[in-house]
């Protein structure tokens, strides 16, 4: 076949968050046709997610779309499109709107809440993997407190005013401090009826402490600040059952509460079944030390969809950092493959991990330094803001933070989603008073 | 009864939009007691609504807790809830939380979108009348990009390019202007298999010219500029019928389309059949030159759900400075009642009406001055951002446009709702692919 006739490898990549975008921006300049193929059409930036479920970012704030991001790069395509299945054999995605071919894939789909086999407990405990989760988690907790204004049975109103935070790692920790403080500051002078800083978050968690990945002089840190800003704690807890009464756990004690948030396991999401290879408990796949999917060396999975359990003890955490540095490191096999190098072995070079607790704290273990406080804030701050993607949203971000942290203000209070929500049982409906009947 | 005994008027608002918290905050320091009643629990500042549904804001930008609001008022409440009927003879209102009991009542519960009978309209022909009607129109409008980018088929992806608002009112002309502007400038790069620029965006009036109530002069500039931006206008026309085809009008022409949007009336709330009193065509009350209901002195209605007649030949329109000076003086007359002072005979001071065309061109009528182009736009902003309430919102209302002004940028343009969506008939949720079944 001549030069010109030549066609040009195709890379698909499934899936546009911090993993796929690293993957697509390596390739930028290179002789390939890239489609990145996601099932929204933005970049969420996780981390901040439990911003916009504690009201204090929108939406729009966090999230921007995969085609902006990619505008450039002239060899590239975005489809809006689901993967509904992965045929390795024949080097072909099956999605909603037909089939897409590849010569190279990086799969780096995510992650999805993980009920541990609970099929009831989604509807009582919402997680917080999207935005419409976050949404979710924004209205029931605004409405709880809406509802207990006009609550006249006090035992219904203590239900309703009582929020319980499942899982203490990083997810559960910021958003169990971020509602202590919107109870305690935020709302606490727009209600007539009832004394929202009396209201009670609890976090629980199963292991024996709250964020468990760090150093344990960290983790006591981390406990220490939650309770001062008005978090009850309970570590070394495993929940039995939640429904519409509240949270059972073990030992038969009940915590009566009308909102519950899942921060507890995540999964890879299902589409890794399709690939018919060994996956792990949490459904990920066990990838060879560059990344690649055993038997098929064009095919990648990266990310919270990858078991790499090549560096250290455990497999490599689902982190952002994790899959950014996947993201490159397997677009760079792609481009060694096509330059007739070897393809190198993945090494993650840990930075370090953070978590914030309400607006002005945190801890931050950056290796050799361990803050905690204020100065882990402000670290936190700046690194967030770095790594958002687009200039306007770096201001409205810092704007808002700004705003929050002399005011205590939240500035997206807002019950939206009138139309009929699936996923929210009578019960629970019967709380919802911003719901109309279609 | 003694002095001490005497229990304190209670003035019940019903809405919590710009003619009730008009009211509201008139009464702020009153020797009463207010209940301020809404369905949802925000402040929505309506005029840039359709900032939201084209993705220059997010809803957070232009909405603020009604509670927030009134923060200070030690003498007002705050209730959502949904109000299912007045009963004017007995002094109370029934809700879904029960009944509410007044003294005096204050109906500002606004208007909703008028189809005029057709009820199967509203699934193919959205409004924007509030922020779950933007985020709809918001959704559809991205996610006909998103597949016409896919669409093999050259007669369906022009019908996905196709785009059309129906009434040329103020909401049709800034909705219809900023949409061409979307199409023509934010969205031009980001995609490979279409040209967004070759969008059809088309505005039908049924009168002989758009924005009605301006004077012609204005009018025909209003049309001049929508043209130059890429919008094309047709009056003089009556639509027959909405369907899955699209827009059909009188003469038999069919319009293919997938996106429409209903900026064609507004009718009051169904709540105002309840009143057991004379409505108008459109639903209003038609009340006194006092604001009252007619044999009811302790009631008024005001805003969009009345009918003023004393003033000129036709009723007050609904507008936002209308409201605002009702509210006001529907909470004068309580006052005056109370101290013993006549009630006056509600005036309107006109000062004038404006719309914006794209993002820097507007026409602005303020009585012996009339503005067009970019003179009139910064008025436009002006006026706005001092409108708004909430001065973070002001800020980041400005942050954006700055933004949009000097790149076309928009910065909410999020697909979101993947939850079941009800009043998307299943021709159009084929379109639709960011829904999952549940």
């Amino acid at each position: 076949m001549s030069q010109a006739a030549k066609k040009r490898p195709r890379i698909v990549i499934v899936g546009g968050g911090f993993g796929g975008l690293a993957a697509a921006l390596k390739l930028k300049d290179a002789d390939v046709d890239v489609t990145v193929v996601d099932k929204t059409n933005y970049h969420l930036f996780q981390p901040l997610l439990y911003q916009v479920a504690m009201a204090g970012l929108s939406p729009g704030d966090i999230a921007h779309p995969i085609r902006s991001i990619l505008r450039q790069q002239k060899n590239t395509e975005v489809i809006l499109a689901e993967v509904t299945k992965v045929d390795l054999k024949n080097n072909l995605l099956q999605s909603n709107i037909g089939d897409i071919n590849f010569d190279y894939l990086i799969l780096a789909a995510g992650a999805q809440t993980n009920y541990f086999g609970h099929n009831d407990w989604p509807d009582y405990a919402v997680g917080l993997k999207d935005i419409d989760d976050a949404l979710e988690v924004r209205r029931r907790v605004l409405v709880a407190f809406e509802d207990a204004e006009s609550e006249k049975d006090k035992e219904k109103q203590k239900q309703m005013l009582t929020f319980v935070v499942i899982g203490g790692g990083p997810t559960g920790v910021e958003l169990a401090g971020s509602l202590a403080e919107l109870a305690r500051h935020s709302l606490v002078r727009d209600f007539r009826h009832i004394n929202p800083s009396t209201a009670r978050v609890m976090l629980l968690e199963g292991l024996p402490r709250v964020l468990p990945p760090f150093v344990e002089e960290l983790s006591a840190k981390a406990a220490e600040q939650l309770k001062s800003i008005g978090v009850e704690v309970r570590t070394g807890v495993k929940v039995t059952n939640i429904d519409a009464l509240g949270v059972h756990v073990d030992g038969g004690e009940v915590i009566p509460s009308s909102t519950v948030m899942w921060c507890a396991g995540v999964a890879a999401v299902p589409l890794t079944k399709t690939l018919d290879v060994t996956l792990d408990r949490g459904g990920r796949v066990v990838v060879e030390p560059d990344l690649s999917i055993p038997g098929f060396k064009n095919a990648f999975a990266i990310g919270d969809v990858s078991n790499f359990a090549h560096q250290g003890e455990k497999p490599l955490p689902g982190l952002a950092p994790v899959a950014m540095q996947q993201g490159a490191a397997a677009a760079q096999s792609i481009l060694d493959d096509l330059a007739g190098r070897t393809r190198k072995r993945f090494h993650y070079a840990d930075k370090g991990t953070m978590a914030t607790i309400g607006r002005s704290a945190a801890v931050a273990d950056l290796g050799k330094v361990k803050l905690s406080g204020l100065p882990a804030w402000l670290a936190w701050l700046l690194i967030h803001i770095l790594m958002l993607i687009g200039f306007r949203n770096r201001i409205l971000v810092f704007t808002n933070w700004v705003w929050s942290f002399f005011t205590y203000d939240r500035g997206a209070r807002l019950i939206t989603g009138h139309r009929m929500e699936a996923g929210c049982p009578a019960e629970l409906t019967d709380n919802v008073k911003t719901e109309s009947k279609i």
